[in-house]
């Protein structure tokens, strides 16, 4: 007998079949003899539909009103959850975030959690109901107003409830099997993970990886909760994100976790920038000022003769036209010559735990873009990721190259065994 | 500078555009100096398309979830209506029932509503704001659980809210001007009411006129509350519904406030049933188990070679398989001969306060039926009513004699005065 919290998101309850479906599965669980917590998204193309409308009455609807508008999303899909439970002769009771205790800071569109008080949902299972909860939502601390919590809020919601319960498990479910080794649309021989690490989880994330949004996963990595990726389509096994991969029985752990790649990223070069303490600096904080985030730097080798140095960085694609614009206003002021735009870029990243105890990861890895003919325009490493951009036309060659110098692919269980010095 | 809460049914902010209408009827009535709250109902269909996704989910959804459901259509529209509030440059903050203190039993999909503490209603008009406040729901005391307030619901939040603020008004908007001395599709000579009591208000509503809902005029004769009907697509006063119609020019108060009628009901005869005390209270408690609400009754006096008399009454016409079936259960218990189920009846209803002090009214209310060639089925009256149960096919006709020889036609503004004996 367990706690366990389930999410399903909009492809998940995107309409009656499919809430039936899931219904079903939740009472499986259920039946095992768990308490049970499910965390539900809007239905489908719900939100979408919602801020549509808002658009209609308003181009720039204030914030606490769309919180407000967008939250009826889960409060439909999760009372057809509840009732489709009920249908199935358990007894399910709805919850709100406000009243599951989602207890978020002001900022109307993105709240953080600041605290779970689910006292309502921990009756709810005590007294044997399965307890349905709104993901996405809370409410703040101050001015006991509607939020939403932006981007990965249901995942979020799902874990941050999990803590608090001290599930034994959060359970993600989505419309793949789990965790690959490479996203399977461009490696076809990608693999399912069993496990993986939140480090590696949170690289992977970061590095363009869709299925776990970062922010749940920090989250999970700070509680120390197991989060359950899987499928709500089967009943495979997912994958497991925990804080350390198992060791095989070969007392080897892989070293490699997978490849991540992101297409969403532009390069902006800043050329021709004198080369003296602070113009770094200038240039960033124009960036910051702007509210805009930067991924990848890298500043060149100044040119002696000249005295002045070029300096490229990564930023999401929408975000370009901000950034240039904010510096071109201070382009007399920092006194560089000119700014160039690129957003035909892409990146690919080698996410692995074993990579920090692991020497030649890095020869294996460029050999392989060698051997491609990729070419490689910036790099970055962590102690547990190696990151790269690359033409965008180059990405899936690059990614597949990787996968396979890896033995990553499907047909090839063993893991590599790297000799030799150098990363 | 007053206190004035306005109610827009779902027709009045069904898409976009209507709504930012809506929206600049709201502004208007700010500028004028007032402080202003809002109820709004679901757009348009909204309430229809969630109990069908309900019932793709669930036969017999269970009514908490059921409400929890419902209660997101009014969460959507207020949070448009605020939106488009703001787009014209006032601050309007949308509150659900609950936020708004709407306290109710905890009765799912017709709760009373037991108590309203605006606390943060009044905050937020007190800080210069508009509120809009979601009709038709509320939150349980006991259970904190999500209400719905049933049939009439938002107007009678509308109400509860006004009383509960002190406002000086509530203004109810629909798509017709107002209250009419009979429904216009069949008196096209129907003339809209400047003002109606309560009570008469409440004779008409039980009387099948659909512009008010009984509910909420008992809730403002309770508490004094003047309502102001009128269109939400015109600047038209509309009629006031008030304590006493005011007193005319000519001292002389008109006697007559209009004609209503209703199709909904239909008739049961129980024929033959013996004539000795407790029979008619068995009759009736049976239909009470069942609970079903009746309307009309009639006894026939006994035939004297029998000692066996017919009893009819009236009740919604969807309730009538249940009635038929509960009474044939007790047929032999109470002896009688068989069952008779029409409904092809319809009701008609003269309405007025001054009935109670001006003879005449029921003679020449009869006398416009004859000349109209109109049968008289069954007769009810109250101090203030005068019903009679009709063929239906007869309606229409007996809707527009009696409009006509009360003096109601638009084109004669007079009271008719009435000498004589009698009614």
């Amino acid at each position: 007998m367990g706690l366990v919290v389930q999410k399903y998101g909009g492809s998940s309850v995107a309409d009656a079949a499919s809430i039936k479906r899931v219904a079903q599965r939740i009472v499986e669980t259920k039946k095992a003899g768990n308490q049970v917590v499910v965390v539900v998204s809007a239905m489908g193309d719900t939100t979408d539909e919602l801020i549509d409308l808002a658009n209609q009455v308003s181009p720039l609807p204030a914030p606490r009103e769309l919180d407000m508008l967008l939250t009826a999303g889960e409060r439909i899909s999760m009372a057809l959850v509840a009732m489709a439970v009920g249908q199935l002769g358990f007894e399910a009771r709805s919850f709100t975030g406000s009243q599951a205790g989602v207890i978020t800071d002001s900022v109307h569109g993105k709240a953080r959690i600041i605290d779970v008080t689910p006292g309502r949902i921990k009756s709810a299972i005590d007294e044997g109901a399965i307890a349905i909860v709104a993901g996405f939502q809370g409410v703040s601390q101050n001015s006991k107003d509607i939020t939403t919590l932006g981007r990965g809020g249901s995942d979020t919601t799902a874990v941050a409830l999990a803590a608090a319960l001290e599930a034994d498990v959060c359970e993600i479910y989505t419309d793949v099997d789990g965790v690959f080794s490479a996203d399977p649309r461009i490696v076809p021989s990608a693999r399912k993970l069993a496990a993986i690490s939140y480090e590696e989880m949170l690289e992977m994330a970061a590095s363009g990886a869709k299925v776990l949004h970062l922010r749940c996963v920090e989250y999970a990595r700070r509680f120390d909760l197991p989060i359950h990726v899987r499928s709500s389509f089967s009943n495979n096994q997912g994958t497991w994100v925990i804080k350390e991969r198992p060791v095989g029985d070969d007392m080897e752990q892989a070293i490699i976790a997978g490849v991540a790649h992101d297409r969403s990223e532009a390069k902006i070069t800043v050329v021709g920038v004198p080369d003296r303490p602070g113009v770094a600096a200038a240039i960033f904080q124009t960036i910051a000022d702007a509210q805009i985030n930067i991924d990848m730097i890298v500043q060149n080798v100044s040119a002696a003769a000249t005295g002045l140095t070029d300096i490229s960085f990564t930023l999401p694609k929408a975000e370009g036209k901000d950034a240039t614009n904010a510096l071109q206003r201070v382009q007399k002021e920092i006194g560089f010559q000119s700014l160039l735009f690129d957003d035909t870029i892409g990146k690919v990243s080698l996410v692995g735990a074993g990579m920090r105890s692991h020497p030649g990861v890095s020869a294996t890895f460029f050999a392989a873009l060698a051997e491609a003919n990729v070419n490689i325009e910036m790099i970055t490493t962590s102690e547990i990721r190696l990151s790269v951009v690359v033409r965008e036309k180059d990405l899936d060659n690059a990614v597949r190259s990787i996968h396979t110098a890896f033995g990553l692919d499907d047909s090839n269980n063993e893991a590599v065994v790297y000799g030799g010095t150098g990363r």
